[in-house]
This record gives structure tokens, C-alpha cells and sequence, in this order.
């Protein structure tokens, strides 16, 4: 008999509970061992559950019972959720988390303390929901170098992109349907501005590239200043616009790591991917771009992912699964080496003179569109070293200028 | 040291010793142990290799050598592979195959002799390339229970067909250019008829529902009789044809299994899967739609994902993978219980006899195309049981009728 513990009766948590308590005997036949969710730690109490004996209110009795194996959090955030996974893996209880911050901020030191006391420290369900990301990317891709991974990691931002695009529904009125729906919390900073997403890319590149970045390290810029004109003028280029998250291998064991809205040709098959589905796409020297697809968020596709985990842990109680990486170090995390270009909006009063010096910076480019009725120019550039195309578009002659990354 | 042996220096096998021998060291180092390739069998002589001195012309070198814990096939078909790998089991030798047609007749026979001698049998490579699927199907998506498994599973006939839809070009002429392209082999049976995504649904399907499917139980139909007609009118009802294998969960423990073109809504995002990329799609009940995506074929792809495989085991070689199904079962394959709908093509010299039987037996439809011109009236038929509908349309008074089947 394998006793498992959760912390958190919250959205997942409770999904959580569910499977782990109606599907018992099916989860314990695909192990071939009994398991058994035996507390639930939350201050809340549930009465009237098919399972309301289970609540507990004192995390010392699961971090003290030794029949305890494995315990799962679902809190979110960091505290109490740090310390209590802390404790529970210096105990060697193996533990299984769906929050992203943490393992964001806190993963190499959580697998570090893991491994040292012989215990598994899981995480599927942190990034892409029920997408099964982090094993592929540790298991079945270990064959290849990692180029880059990136991808749609963040379902509300995904959700409001696609209403501007598909419905042109400007931004606020996008935002207030996502909330109704479900789809965006009363407070959507965490969303809207990127973080969410920045926290699921530096979970991804840890484990792509072997060392642990940091959300503080990742440049982030969410989606709250594009509007019905960029997702206009995105269109005329063949493209929609999308918040993706995205890190590369660089030079001299370096990589980059960003997250941005970025404009994304309708022929890329990530273009595709509408509503609150997320999608991580990884670029390996063999196998070239691999895409994972599915519902990023949400009760049951993230407590199916924590559960699977939670499987994982039963059947390993005494091997260790090959998943960690080693600490950040300073300067880890640079600018791309690489060429990139951006779509511009450039605006300005005296029209014919923002005409003059874009014709002179920018000479033969094709993908422009002259608005004289609103004064402005929009346009794709070349691909150029970031620098370079800054310093061309410094020489504009425009009284507002607005860049976003042209990725595919 | 752990010794692995490669049977077969074909496309796939020479990639696998293109990468055990160029990145040995960075190999060794991800699973901490050093993992050298000592033998290659192939009844050719490969002069002039770096690895030259691997080769050698008798399995029994590989069989009777204790220290070759992992061996892999990639002979391809199932003479004298079946004999080679279960030797190679019954010795307690791991195995690693990307041969879909050994897995697909041979898997539960294979999976067997593997757990009796402890030793794993692993094929992720055998189904979708370098696209990770069995591993995450048998493990990270354990907490479903899975309701249906699809896909586009032949590189090939989406090749041809994307070149039908996007290029207007006919079935012979894409299939020649496949050829030229090195993406149709010179006699293309297996692929435009279906064969090699059957096999591929097989293996599929046997892990996600738990019995061995075999080909022969599995209605099969390639592509050799779609028209660009059909491809044009399915463009006229939002769709695009694809070559789809699926296999659904029934009642009473059955499941349905088929391969056969298939008309997809355009608004799915696997209908924008193109050219030789493949696509699974896992419908869980509680991760919904997940789906897969990449290079379903080629050298490095394939040889990276037998590689991983090689790693997994040079991991586990004393843990069984749980990785296994039952043997199948009389009747275990039934036609579908669902509702379904087809796209239908009816012929007639009498157009107007064709006109009212079409309207007396579909009343009220609403995607159809009458072709004056052509005699002939398109449709897409509402959803209903199989036998109702065919009965209908044997009464439409037609000279020809064809049915697709219109799947999303």
C-alpha cells in the first residue's frame, strides 16, 4: 500500500482528489500496487464529500507519518508551499507539483535536496497542463541536442489574442469575456503581463539546456498594449500575433530566453493554435521541430497530469528519475546572436517626412503598407542583428514607433 | 560499460551508429554511464566508415556475447527479425525496435518473452519517428482513461495528398514526385494503400485500450481512388482529405479500428498538418484533446528516437518498463457503435432520377453541391448509424457512389 498526501483542496487539488479517490482501484491496477490517498491538507474544511474524513488542518501529521510516500502540492505560490515541499523531501517522501513558480524559482535547489535524500521531485503539470512536455523533453528527446523551445504557454492570453483576432473584439472587451468565462482570474496581471508564461519557459529551458533560469533573468513583456490595428496589419503580412515564450542555444554555452508577443506566418502549423490551448514546439538536431498540443490549463487536464506524476513516483519509490539540471550562473542568459526582424509601426504628424527616411533606411522592402489616412507605415524588416535594425529604426523620422518580434 | 549491437546499417540503422559513435561521450554523460556500440550486423560491407571495424556477418557474435545488454533492429519486416529479437530476449538482452511491422504482429508475443526473461522491449521509434508517443501515452497520460487515439500516420500520402490539395496536382503525378523526392519508395503499396499507417494504429492502439490489435483485424483503405474532384469539393465543405488511422473505445470492452481517408474541418488544427509531417491525436477523459506532431519519418529523426530508447534501457536494465498489453481477443474489433457521417459523390446519366431520390432521402441537408454539368450531386451526410445511412444511400438512383469518411 503506497499512502499519498495532498496540500490544497483548491481547482487542481480537488481534481486531484477525485481521480485519486473514484478511480482507486483502475490507478492501482496500472501499478500493480495499491494506492491510496490518505490526507488532504487544507484550512478550508469540506464537508460533505465523498471524501471529507480525509482533511487534515496540521501538515506535521503527513510530514511525520512514514506510510506517507508521496505527497502532492497544489497550493501555488511560494509560501507555505516552499517549505512544506522542502520538509517533505528532507524526509524523503517524494513530492508532485502543478505550480509553476515554484519549480520557476525554486527548482534546483527542491531536485538538488531531492536527489541528496533519495527522493523524486515531479513537475508535469507545471507547464502545458495535461501536455506531456517535460517527459519528452527529458526522456524521448534525449537523443538530440536541443536547438530551441518555445511556444504558446499562457491559455487566457491565447484566449484574448484569438477573440481580437477572430472577432475583433478590442483588447478590455477580450480581457472582460475571459474573465466571464472563467478563463482569467478578477486579477489577470500574472497573465496578461507575461509572467505565467515567462515562469513555464524557465522550466523548459532548465530542462532543455541544463541550467536553472530564473523568471527575474527572462525578459517579459505581456500583450496589453497590441491592438485591432497591430492584429490588422499582422493580417495583410499573412500572420497573427501570439504571446510566445521562447528560448535558444547560443554561442559560448549561453542561451537566450524571452517571452513577447510575436508575429507568426498563418503557414506555421503554432498558428493554428486557437482559444485557451497552449502548444510547446522544441527544435532538436535530429528530430527537427517536434509540437505538443493540448489544453493548457484547467481542473481535470492538469489533475490527470499531477496524478500520472504521482503514478510515476509509485512505481520508483527507490530509482530516481534522470531529471535535474544544474544552478544559473551569472551572464547565462544573453541577447540572440541571431538574426531577427520586426514588424514596425511607425507614426508620425509630417507624414512625407516619417515617408522620406523610412524609404531611405529601409529601401526595397516588401512587406509595407503606407496608411496615409492615419499617418503611418507598417512594415516587416529583414532580418538583421537586433542592434543594427534598432539603430535604422532610431533614424526614423516618427513620432511613435512600435515594435513587436516577427518570429516565424 | 554497457555494450549495445545494431542489427541492420539500412537508413535508420546507420543514423543510430552515426550518433553512438559521434556523440558516445555526451551520451555516456546524460545517463552517467559510458554506453559504447560494439557490433554492427549487416551482410553488406561498409568499407571506409569511421566505424568500419563494428561490422560483422553473424548475429550468433552478438547473441552469445554477455557483456551486449541492449540490441537494437532496425532490419525493417519480420524475416529474420522475429527470430533475431527474440533470441536476443530469451538471452535477457533489452531491445530496441523502430520495426512497426515486428511490433504490430509480433508485440504481444515479444512484450511477453520480454517480462518472462526480464528484459524491456521498447519501439517508440516504430510509430511517428521522432515524435514521442508510446512513452507519453503508457505513462503520462496513465490517469486517463483514453477514448480515442487518431492520426495522420503516413508521411508519404500527406505528402501527396497536400500536394493534390495545395498544388491541384493528380494522384499519379504527386506520387511520382514523392518518389523523386525520395519520400515514396519505388513500389508505394505499402504506404497510398494504407499497410503502413494499419500497423501503426495497431501499436497505438494496443497500448492505449490494452489488447494486441492485430493488422489483419483492421479495416484498411489507402488513397489510391481520391480525385481532385473530391478534393475540390471537400474544399467547397470546409475540409481537407487526409489518410487517418483511428481507434476508438466501444462498449462492452470492444473498440473500433480503421484506416481510410478521411474529410477533416478545416478549423482542426490537425487539418493543417502538411506534407510528410504526422500527427497523433490522444482524446482522454480528462486531458481532452492532446496532439503530437513532427517528422514522422526520416534517417536522424527515426535514429534519435531509437537512441532515446537505447538510453531508457541502458537505464533500466534492471527495471521493467511498464510497457505491456494482452493478447487479443475473438471479436474484440467491431464496427463503430457512433454516429457517423460520410461525404458522398453520386453519379447518374439520369441526373434528374438522381435529384429526387437525393432529395426524398435527404431532406433538408444542407451541405451539398449539385453539379449540373457534371451529373453528379456532393453532399455531406448528417450524422447517424452506419447501416441507416448506407441503406439510404442504396437508395439513391445512381450509376456511381462514393463515400468518404467525414470524420471532424
Amino acid at each position: 500500500m503506497i499512502n499519498v498526501a495532498l496540500l490544497g483542496h483548491g481547482v487542481v487539488g480537488s481534481g486531484v482528489a477525485e481521480i485519486m479517490t473514484k478511480s482507486k482501484e483502475s490507478l492501482s491496477q496500472k501499478i500493480k500496487q495499491d494506492i491510496e490517498l490518505k490526507y488532504i491538507l487544507d484550512l478550508r474544511s469540506f464537508d460533505n464529500l465523498p471524501y471529507s474524513n480525509k482533511f487534515i488542518k496540521d501538515f506535521n501529521i503527513i510530514l511525520n507519518d512514514d506510510s506517507v510516500k508521496i505527497v502532492v502540492e497544489v497550493i501555488g505560490g511560494l509560501h507555505p508551499s516552499f517549505d512544506f515541499v522542502k520538509a517533505c523531501l528532507e524526509k524523503g517522501k517524494s513530492v508532485v507539483t502543478s505550480n509553476k513558480e515554484l519549480v520557476a524559482e525554486k527548482g534546483y535547489e527542491l531536485i538538488k535536496i531531492a536527489n541528496e535524500n533519495n527522493a523524486n521531485f515531479l513537475f508535469e503539470a507545471s507547464v502545458g497542463g495535461a501536455i506531456p512536455i517535460i517527459r519528452p523533453l527529458t526522456q524521448c528527446l534525449l537523443a538530440n541536442e536541443i536547438e530551441e523551445v518555445y511556444g504558446i504557454l499562457n491559455g487566457t492570453t491565447n484566449y484574448i489574442l484569438n477573440k481580437m483576432i477572430v472577432d475583433k473584439m478590442d483588447f478590455d472587451s477580450a480581457l472582460k469575456l475571459a474573465q466571464e468565462n472563467g478563463y482569467a482570474e478578477r486579477n489577470p496581471a500574472s497573465d496578461i503581463e507575461g509572467t505565467d508564461a515567462c515562469r513555464k519557459i524557465c522550466i523548459l529551458a532548465s530542462l532543455a539546456f541544463g541550467k536553472h533560469v530564473y523568471p527575474a533573468q527572462v525578459k517579459t513583456k505581456g500583450i496589453t498594449d497590441i491592438t485591432l490595428d497591430d492584429i490588422a496589419y499582422a493580417d495583410k503580412f499573412n500572420s497573427v500575433i501570439k504571446l510566445i515564450a521562447r528560448a535558444k542555444r547560443e554561442p559560448g554555452g549561453k542561451i537566450s530566453a524571452e517571452v513577447s508577443p510575436a508575429l507568426i506566418d498563418k503557414s506555421a502549423i503554432i498558428s493554428n493554435v486557437d482559444g485557451v490551448f497552449n502548444a510547446v514546439v522544441v527544435k532538436g538536431d535530429s528530430c527537427d521541430d517536434i509540437m505538443f498540443y493540448g489544453r493548457g490549463a484547467g481542473k481535470m487536464p492538469t489533475a490527470s497530469a499531477v496524478v500520472a506524476d504521482v503514478l510515476d513516483c509509485a512505481k520508483h519509490l527507490d530509482a530516481r528519475k534522470y531529471l535535474s539540471w544544474d544552478d544559473a550562473e551569472d551572464n547565462y542568459i544573453i541577447e540572440t546572436t541571431k538574426p531577427v526582424r520586426f514588424y514596425v509601426l511607425a507614426k508620425a504628424k509630417d507624414y512625407e517626412a516619417l515617408k522620406q527616411s523610412f524609404e531611405s533606411e529601409f529601401k526595397g522592402i516588401s512587406s509595407c503598407v503606407y496608411n496615409t489616412d492615419k499617418n503611418e507605415i507598417a512594415f516587416i524588416t529583414d532580418f538583421g542583428k537586433a542592434d543594427e535594425l534598432n539603430s535604422k529604426l532610431s533614424r526614423l523620422k516618427c513620432d511613435s514607433l512600435k515594435t513587436i518580434y516577427k518570429m516565424i
